[in-house]
Order: structure tokens, then sequence, then C-alpha cells
């Protein structure tokens, strides 16, 4: 069956078809029409402080160097050489003066561009065999790509709603407390899917649900948007209150929610942590770092919920902030991948303690792990049936038909 | 080439074209075409005696829970979640008093009814929403499923001839001694073909030749139907002897034998082990259990030999049967599991030792895997030619004939 | 794309576009057009001195049995049984009497032909079933295979040239000192573009610049015709002072260069190690054998780089010559294999030290291993692009050209 059969088969409310989630052919269609229209969150400023420090972003078949050329200015490069295609970059971290290629010695600026290397025939010019440029925005000391061949979706207009409370969060000066991994048996959308209904958090994570009430979970455990109406209904009384307060602090309260009319589904909310005064995500909700970040003075007892796209989500309390990055690597691969950021001036030990910075959505994600891979092992049966989704999934239908339009479109290639 | 143009090119008595056994396309259509049209022997009833007992019969992408509903029920059901599709059980075997999904908890009955799940649309019917079930026989305590969408074979007639002999081994009140598995990294056809011809015996199983006598093994050493026809001649005054004392002590000795065109190629029949008195397949002839199974009140010194179909078989002495299992995972994978069962009296230690029980066969079988993956190995190369059978693979020749037929099916999918 | 499309779009002095590099069926053909359409250097006689004595050699999907049959004939078979295709020889070297096969023991001869099998319908004629010979060419001391179901290429007109430079070295008394293997992930094709250009020699081979002098690496550092034809000329007075100085002690000088027309590239040439006086490419200069091979009573310090074809090589100097194998083993991967020969009387220890012999080779191999995965690694990405050879890669831009007009070869198959 081709996509475009299987787009038209589709039953609407209902999970996808077995081969969205399977096949290889879809999964480059994926990555064509989908994946590399989108600005992907890919990490913090503060992992390259230095000029020439750089890390490796790997996605699908690329490897992209992000890579400071100085203060101001980071560059994203495909890495592969212009020469006979070897990668440059081997380490997936590190700090390079130049970018020299290891087979060849060709050799590169910070800024791309090409030294002349020798032996080339006199027709040779060099500035047509700088490194490929990827589309990156650097922004609230987030780093962001596009992999697009063509002009990168629009960002700054996008998302000029989300900027006050990037700013207020002081992301900018923020540092990498906790990075860690967890590579996931399954398709990408089923990464999503989980990430975005709270309808399994009552089976599934005994800690989660340990820090959040259940009137919220239930309304918006995975963001506004996610939950029965009646139950948002429900629980607004709760919000509002909390709401009030926060902006007698001071601080905003804006709200997103982009349905799959939008490029990126992108969403924006803040909301109290629970009912029990808990400033953090912590077992004893307890600040999980003694200082708070950005403008944060007195702590509000919330926290922001972000989604930039799919694949890329910040949720902040008011000592520490969590990006989180799902990237796709092959049809039935996932890399998922948590960083945590505190104020740049906490100390570790001292003002943190990493474990506990990241105990809430490691046991958390350590539970979801199982769970995708064992919705995605089930998936591959011949009777497997797209099955319909209940009222604590509605952003999931969303994403659904969001996905199944951005695969619709046939850009250039 | 199409699977057409390959059972076209095949020539008669020749071991099948290189495609038939490395294929991914024909693997997919040996599934739907001929594995998925039998009923396949899964495994003993006493593996579940309890009401919620299970155990997962994994098939090429198929998960199948087999669980005991009541005393007298037993259910199979695709092992895949109506909601989203996860798997629902986890561990291939346990014990459950609902089977929930691991999920987002819905829950299912153990008749595979949908109980009501939360938060569902008000137009959500659960009476469309329970578990797929899976044709399933259960008798004379062995328990076969059939993978098919449609109506499954007929069971009751196919096997009917069958009846007497299982009902007097007593496999109903027998249990599991020993089950050992043999994963073989070949093609499941190669293992069939393995199995069903004794022309390799001789130059491969020392200890199956030990146990039985030369003359019986060329006239039969595959079961009735391998042997070429003069050595069988020579070998049925042996046979009818032994048949004619068998029945003083009323043991049945019937005999089937179907070809090609039959649904199953199924087969049985009753020989004596050797000329030496042995009581059983073990080294020193004695009984390998105390007891004797059934309605064999005396030793008749003989072995049983069942073929359900290619990849089904029980192998009984008096004092212990052999469920044999032959299971496609992929082109490439068959899983081969072997099931020793015995009186349920008896008790391990003192009326039996599950190494002993099981010695014979799985010396063999262990030298079996390593001949079939040479075997597969072999075939991978450009240069392998179909061979010519000799006549001590009359069965193999046969299953090569059945087997192009059964493919030659197109049953509505 | 098909690889007509795909050689047509190649654009002239560039790397090859991606699929060749990637493609499961464009090797296939690589295998089909161009390998199997060769003679492959595959190893030395003194590997299998005694009658029976045998090796495999592997490539792609084949497995060859080349196997003594007496005193002056060594035979290769595919190691395919004629019966029902299982592999013959499992162990990757031995001594057999005779070929027997482990499934049901049909025996061929040292010869190939089929003992007559037992049971064997009446029409059976085994004069039609001895195993399939391998194409097989030995002298010097050389074996050589070719792989081709039709007749192979002219062996003894294409080398003529050869013939007084390998019968000088002696390599027909030589036996093997040391054997080293070095699976590489990667095509064949980047393995040998590796091997015949010394443009990435400066920045990865400190050893072998240590061993060579600057201005012959840049002239013919990758054998001759690898440089730029100006540092040739600037070299060209050294060179032929030292081809002069051999001739004076009667020792071959000629030279072979064959360009993109010819069958196999195949090149032979003498030239000096080094300006320092070394006598063998070793740390310090000195032999790596007592004794010196073949014809060379005195050491004229020189080394002779003889190509046979794109994937078969021999380097030599007075005293060690080295064979090169590059076998391909898919589309991603290449077994390569150097083995090193010395004089048949010499005695390890007192003549030889094994890691001595092997030194230079061995650490640059491994250097060259881990260049060409990461230039595989690269060529993934979907921004590679073929990028332009400098003038230290003459070779490798013809061998681009050489593989093009080898795979429009359209064989009957
Ligand atoms: S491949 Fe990078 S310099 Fe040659
Ligand atoms: S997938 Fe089973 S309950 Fe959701
Ligand atoms: S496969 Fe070789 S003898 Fe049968």
């Amino acid at each position: 069956m081709t996509s475009d059969e299987l787009i038209a088969r589709q039953r609407k409310g209902y999970s996808l078809e077995q081969d969205f989630y399977c096949s290889e052919e879809i999964f480059q269609q994926d990555i064509k029409r989908v994946i590399s229209q989108k600005w992907l969150l890919v990490d913090h400023v503060s992992r390259i402080p230095e000029k020439g420090d750089y890390f490796l972003f790997e996605i699908a078949n690329e490897s992209i160097i992000i890579i400071r050329q100085n203060e101001n200015t980071i560059n994203g490069f495909f890495n592969v050489c212009r020469h006979r295609g070897s990668l440059i970059c081997l380490q997936p971290e590190g700090n390079k003066k130049l970018l020299s290629c290891p087979y060849h010695a060709w050799t590169y600026g910070l800024d791309g561009a090409l030294r002349q290397p020798p032996l080339m025939p006199a027709d040779f010019d060099k500035s047509k065999f700088g490194l490929q440029k990827c589309h990156i925005k650097v922004c609230y000391g987030l780093i962001f790509v596009c992999l697009s061949n063509d002009s990168p979706p629009e960002f700054d207009k996008e998302y000029e709603e989300f900027a006050e409370v990037l700013d207020f969060h002081g992301l900018k000066d923020a540092k990498i407390a906790v990075k860690r991994d967890y590579p996931t048996a399954a398709n990408w959308k089923l990464v999503v899917e989980n990430f975005i209904e709270c309808y399994h958090c009552a089976a599934a994570h005994p800690e989660y649900t340990h820090v959040h009430p259940k009137d919220q979970l239930l309304a918006m455990g995975a963001g506004p948007g996610s939950g029965p109406p009646d139950a948002l209904k429900k629980y607004q009384a709760t919000w509002d209150a909390w709401k009030e307060k926060a902006e007698t602090l001071g601080h905003p309260t804006p709200e997103v929610i982009r349905d799959e009319a939008s490029i990126d589904m992108a969403q924006l909310a803040r909301l109290p942590i629970n009912d029990r005064n808990f400033e953090a995500e912590t077992k004893d909700g307890k600040r999980a770092c003694n200082i708070l970040m950005g403008q944060f003075n007195e702590c509000d007892h919330g926290e922001t919920a972000i989604q930039f796209n799919p694949i890329g989500y910040i949720l902040a309390s008011n000592d520490v902030a969590m990006m989180v990055r799902f990237t796709p690597r092959d049809a039935t691969n996932t890399d998922v991948q948590f960083t945590w950021l505190v104020d740049g001036n906490a100390k570790e030990t001292i003002d943190y303690d990493p474990d506990n910075v990241a105990w809430l959505w490691d046991v958390t994600t350590k539970q979801d792990k199982i769970i995708i891979e064992n919705n995605f092992s089930g998936i591959l049966s011949s009777r497997y049936r797209p099955g319909p989704y209940s009222t604590q999934e509605a952003r999931v239908s969303t994403f659904i038909k969001w996905y199944l339009k951005e695969l619709d479109n046939k850009p250039a290639l």
C-alpha cells in the first residue's frame, strides 16, 4: 500500500494503521516530509561555552556538528567532508580549533569555509566546497536546528507567545545539571503518543501520580488539551486560583494550545504542581536546587509545560528546567534524551544533587521505555487493529491528525 | 521471480529452488497460505492446570495467549490490546485473574470480553473490542491452535483414525517431565526435511542408530513411507510379528499414511523399538519412567509415531510420549521445541530422571541443529542447485509436493 | 535509480554517487559483473603443502574449497553438496582424504567426482553430480580463482610481463610467515580507493611516512601513476639512478601501468624503499628476514609493487613479500587480509620475528580500517555529495572510471 492509500484508509479517532509504525519507507517519508521541516530542539548553549566547543546531533542517517564559532555564533554543519565524504568529527563532543578531516586533512574554519587543500586541479574553486550548513537558531539559551534543504519554517513568529515565559525562566543563564539517554526500540510516533497522554499514568506511573493530584492528571496530566473537557471544567477553579496567586507574584501565566492545523502543535501553559504546596517535582516536594532560576524570586509552586513540536519539549518548575528530545534513528528505534538545567551559579552537591534533580522523570521514563516497546511489539502482529482513543487521549488524536496532514505535504526533494 | 514462476520451475523429485528457503516474501506466503491454514500442536494441557494459567505461543510475528478460563475451557487470544495494540501478557507463562493491559489497563475477562474502560466516547461499544480469538482445539490432553482468519480446517474427521491410539497412550492424564528448546538458524522447511528422512541417520546419529536396528532405519527410520519399498518389504515380516504380539496384549496397531494430496500429510504407525527387547529409547533399553502411560499395563516394546502435519509430531514409547514442535520465526529461523510427557502420577527422581527421559532426542536434535544450519548455509551459494532425492527420502519428496500444492492455495486474506 | 541511470549521472573526476557505496542491489551487480569476472589472488601454495590439505575462500555468499589433489594439482570447488546443498567443509582449513558431506555422507574425490551414493533412483547418473568447479590458476606459488560461470579471462597473456619479476622473487619457494585479518565495515570500493592513493599518508600514517621519503610518497606513494605528473618528473632522476644500480646487480626493473581501458588495471614497478639505504620496510631499515628471497643474492634496497587487479596485490622487498587481499562480503563489509611470505628455508625466531615482519603494514592497515569506516559512515548522510579528486589521487580517479566501465558489462548470467 502506498502512503497515500494508507492516509486515505486511516479511521478518524483511531490509532494509526500498522505500516505507519513499522515501514522503513514510511519512515523515510516521515524524515523528509515531517521531521526535516521542523525546528528541532537539540541542546542548551552551556554544553558548548568556549570557541571551538562542539557536539554531534545524530538523527536518522544524519550527523550534525553543532559548534561554537565565537561568543555570539553557533554553527550547524553536516558532518560530511566535501572531498570524499568522511565523517569529520568522530567523537560525540569536544573542542576543535579547525574542522580538519581525519582522512586527507581537508580543513574547514569554524565558519565552515574550506581552506585551500593541496594538490587540487587548477580549476578547483574552494569557495564551492565549504561544509554544508544546517539551519540553526539559538535563543533563550536553547539550540534548535532544521534539516531542510530549503528555507526553514518561520521561528520568531511561531514562538513569539513563548518569549516571555522562556525569558522569565532564565534559560539563557542556565547550565546542564544532568543528561540521560533512554534509547527506545520503537517508532518515534509511539514515543510521542506516550508522552502526550496521561491515560496510562494511573496504571504505569506510581511516582508521577504521587507528585500530581488525580483531578489535575485527569484534566491536563499531559498538558492542557490532554484531558476530557468536563474534567478540565472541574479543575478550572483550582487552576485559576493558582494563576491568580502567581500573577500576584508577577509571574506570567500565558496559555497556548495549537491544534492539528498548526505547523508544530505548539503548546504552553503554567499550572500548580499539586495542592500540597510542592515546590518541585521531587519525592518530598522540596526544591531540587537551592537557587531558583531566572526571575523567580519567590517560589510559586508551579510548573511550566512547553511543547515546541511533538519531538521537543520543556517542562520546568521554578528551580529546574527539563529539556525533552525524541530523536528518530530508524523505523524501529528512537533516541530519548532528557537534559535537566539549573541556574548557572548553582553548584553540584552544595546546591543540588543530580539524582534528586532527575528522580521523577528518570523513573517515569524508564517505565515508559518498557511500555512503549511492548506497545510496538504488539503492533507487529497481523491482528493489530487501530483502536479508538479515550477522551483522555485528545492530544494523541490531535497528533495523529497533525501527522497525517504533515505526511501529506510533499516538499520538493 | 514470483512464487508462481518458482512453483512452475520446480523440478520433480528434487530439493526446492533457493528462493523457497531464503526469501522473506515467500516466507510471508508460507505463513499465510500454509502454516496459518493448519491445526498446530502447541503444548500439553498440564502446562496450565489452574484457572488463569497461561503461556504464550510465538510464531512468525504473532504472540498467542493460551489461557485456561475454567476446568473445561482453554482459550487462545492474539496477544494484542484492542486499544492501541500493546502486548497484554509480557511473560512467557504465568497466571492471570484477568487479562489487564500494562499500558492503559484495559481489562479483559478470561473469555476475552472487554470490561468497560474508563473515559471512552459515548458511542464506544465494548462488545466490539474483545480480544481477538485464535481457533483452539483441546483433545487427549493436547492443545492445537489455528491462526486462520477464516474457518479452520476440520479437525475431528481428519484425525478420527488417531483417536484410539491417542486415548490408549493416556495423554490426557500425562504431565510434562522435560521441555527443551533448540532454536535453529534455518528456514522451517529444512527442519521438516531433516526430520522426515533417515538417510542421514547413519552418518550423523550414532546414538539413534545404537537404539534402532539398521533394517528398520532403512525401511522406516523416519516413519512408515520414509524408506525404499524393497527395504520395507524385507522388514515387513519383523514388523508384522511385533504387531501380532502387541495385538495379543490388546494394544492397537493402526496405520495411516497420507500423501501430498492430503491436508496435513498426517501419519500414524506403531512399530517395535528394536529386536533387542528395548522398552524405551534409552541407552540400555530400560524404561525411562517406572510408570507406564495410559492403558499400557504390560510393555509391548513398541513405539508410536504420529505426524499431525509437517510441523507437529508425537513419538511415544509405553513410558514416555514426546511432543515435537517446529515453529517458523522468520525466513531463516525456526524454533524447535521438544516436550517429554510421562504419566501424571510419576514423580521426578523417584520414577524418572529428566535427563534420561530426554537423552536420545536431546543428543539427536543437537546434532540435527548443526546439520540443518550447515545445509542452510550451503544453500545460500549462487551455485546451490536443487538435487535429487534418494529412495530413502521418499517422505521428503512427498513433503515438497505437498508444500508446493499448499503454497499454490490462495486463501482470501 | 537503476545502475544505468547512476552510471550516466556520475560526474567525471569525482567520487562515486552514494548508492554505489551502499546499495545491496549494486553490490550484487558488483559481484556478478566485476568481481566474478576477475582472477582473484587468494593465497600461497605453502598453505596447503600435502595432498588433501584445504582452506576455504569466502567471498560474498560463496564458500570455495581450495584443496590439493596431488603434488601437481590444486582444485577449487564450490562448497555446496550436489545432493541437498549442505556445506561440505565446515572448518576454515584442514586435511581431507575425501570430500564427504556431513549431512548424508555423499562423498566426492579430491578431483570433485561423486562416488556412487547409496539408494539413488535407477536413472541417477553420478557423473552429472560432481562438485561444481571454480576456475583456478596456480603459478609462481600463488593461487588465483575466478568465480565466473563462463570462461575466465585470459591469465598468461595478461600477466606475461609480470613473469620475470615474480620468478625473481622466488615466490614459489616461499612460505607463510604471518597472516592477519582486518575486517572492515565498509563497501569494498572504499577499501580499494584508500589503498591506491597516498594523499592521506601525511595525515594518517606516521610510520609509513617514516619509512618512505616525502618526494617519493608524493610522486608514487601508492605505486606509479598515483601521484601528480610534476612530482614524478621531479622524482624520476632518483628513481632512474636506483634502477641503474639494481640492473647492475642483475635485478629486473620492468614497469607496467594499465589504465581504465584494461581488464584489471594491472600494474608493476620496482623502486627504492628510501634514500637512507633501508633494506626493508622496518623501523630501523634492517632486513626483517635474514635470508633474501629468490634470486636476490645482494640486497638492492628496493621494493616491488604489483597490482593484479584492484582487490589483489603483492608488495615485496628483497626479504619479505606481502600478499594483499580485499574480499567483498556484503555491500557494507569487506575482509581485508594480509599475508607475509619469507623464503621457504627461513626459520621463525632464528631468521625472522613475525611481529617485525608485519610491523609497518599491520600498523598502517589498522589506521586505514578506522579511516575507511569513518569514510563509509559519512557517505550514508543524505548530504554526501561526490567530491573532486586531487592530483595525488589519479589512480583512484582511474579506478572509478574502470569500475563504471566494468559495471556496465552485462555478462550472460
Ligand atoms: S575525505 Fe575528507 S579530506 Fe578526503
Ligand atoms: S494499549 Fe492496551 S490499554 Fe491502551
Ligand atoms: S546434502 Fe550432502 S549428502 Fe545430502
